[in-house]
């Protein structure tokens, strides 16, 4: 099986490279293709056990059977389409093509029947969505969800390398002179992910629209997105407004059974305790004392791997299956 | 003029003493009593270009016109009433009194009328609910309000000069002994203010029940408060359902008339930008797409002066006019 990895040298195209490592080739034995813009050829990465030079995106298109995607917009909207008529299925990463009717937008645990009207290309929803809709949709199924105000507290990992080496500098007094933060992020707060439109900033407009998406509703989602001073795992303050009054230990049971949720009930974890895991992790679960529909929660999940490579993993997966 | 300040060498007693000096000792000559527990005597504050020796509490009341309190719960319990006794009025930081019916519990830009029941103490309310009523009151007054979610970015000043330690202590790749956090808080965001009781944590019951007393109304406020590695300034992420569809221009009328309000409209500021200032900065104001009744805005004040100092000087000032 040949799988290439558009963007092989970024934070996620790397994550995606362990993901493949650890999920595919201990069964499948993979021919990795790491590709990369000019800036980053001569480069090389390691997969399972064996060195591979990066490639250049201009030196023409490979065939193969999968191409990942994690090189931003514009790559996409540029090669994912040349990769396609060589014969390969695209699971694309960026926003390019998320919200294309004629484009699935897939997270395996919660649409996974999506996939199958594709047209060479799957898109892989943002990170923070993805994380939300694995612990929404097994509410929405079990008790109906009427509305939902969600606040996010987002890595610096979510805007690559970048990100990382403008926290790490500004920590050690410095600035880094590429960030891509609109102001100082170490000892600080940014309630600003991406430009803004109509009042809401790029992320909470994918928060509102690939939810519904993906989901199948036209569930109204409130977002606030914010990065924080955390190197990996994005965490989410969720208030719910339900369509129905279960008791918390239905909402357990529910959670309990949910594919790639760990239910904490009362406890809760830290962006710091998940860093390498696939899981989302559900935690301070409660109802609130006036209102037996309002139900709020604290969802943590690796923004790198459940938010990114290993979802556009599990969409190889299934195409796989198929 | 006698103010004693009890708890005067903890980080908001010290910026009790900055702000009466600022906004009060220029026109009232004030003598200062710096108290604080046997810990701390033998240390010294200046006040107004003088030098105090900080007194230990237990060494008898004195007699005084208006005590500051922030010293603890348990502090105030045990000495409040004394000061009363003593003829003094006591303004209390603490958490002690607050819900107390015979307490007035005071944002003097908010509710001063409730000033004049008091028995000799009045209580100052929590932080976050100091900037957030702030924000509300005018638009409960002008629109009506339905309901508030909220979720807050808490400084680790909030929980005094420890959490200051423990930041600057984990950031210099160490541990604080006495960290008043539940986990590491660098580089981390902790979703946990205090113990839980019904899912909810203490800080968040404050924010709940806090809010209710202060604008009269019953109010169904659904907050989760999470401390973040910042060193002074509490940021929200507010989003209120009003009771009627204002366009956005009244909405903007309305909070640019606000008491101690500085409206940023689409803009907005960090905690980084707000240290040592007063007032409660709104930005980012912005109704939903698919909800005419669904405003959120991000709302950032300096938690030791307007969520303390500040607020706690200019009830003060409320009880000289009497």
């Amino acid at each position: 099986m040949r799988v290439a990895v558009v963007g092989a040298t970024g934070l996620v195209g790397r994550t995606m490279l362990r993901v493949l490592e650890e999920k595919i080739a201990p069964n499948t034995p993979i021919d990795v293709i790491p590709i990369a813009t000019r800036r980053s050829t001569g480069k090389s990465v390691f997969f399972f056990g064996r060195k591979y030079t990066v490639r250049a995106i201009d030196e023409g298109i490979p065939a193969v059977d999968f191409a990942l995607f994690s090189a931003g917009s514009e790559a996409s909207l540029t090669y994912a389409p040349a990769f396609v008529s060589k014969g390969a299925t695209v699971i694309d990463n960026s926003s390019a093509f998320r919200m294309d009717p004629k484009v699935p937008l897939v997270v395996p645990h919660v649409n996974p029947e999506d996939i199958r009207d594709h047209q060479g290309i799957i898109a892989n929803p943002n990170c923070s969505t993805i994380q939300m809709v694995i612990f929404l949709k097994p509410l929405l199924d079990a008790f109906g969800i009427e509305a939902v105000d969600v606040v996010t507290f987002q890595a610096v990992s979510g805007a690559g390398y970048k990100g990382l080496f403008a926290l790490e500098a500004e920590e050690d007094g410095g600035f880094y002179d590429h960030t891509p933060f609109a102001k100082r992020i170490h000892r600080n707060v940014i309630p600003q992910i991406g430009g803004f439109k109509e009042g809401y900033s790029t992320e909470e407009w994918k928060m509102i629209n690939e939810t519904q998406k993906i989901l199948h509703t036209k569930l109204r989602v409130n977002p606030t997105a914010v990065r924080v001073p955390v190197k990996v795992g994005h965490s989410e303050a969720v208030h719910i407004l339900l369509g129905s009054t279960p008791p918390i230990e239905d909402v357990y049971r529910v959670l309990e059974k949910a594919p790639a949720v760990v239910l904490l009930k009362d406890d809760y974890v830290t962006p710091m305790d998940v860093e390498g895991r696939d899981e989302v992790f559900v935690g301070r679960l409660r109802f609130h004392p006036d209102n037996p529909r309002l139900l709020s929660a604290w969802v943590v999940a690796d923004n790198l791997r459940r938010g990114a490579a290993t979802n556009a993993v599990e969409i190889l997966q299934l195409l796989m299956e198929e």
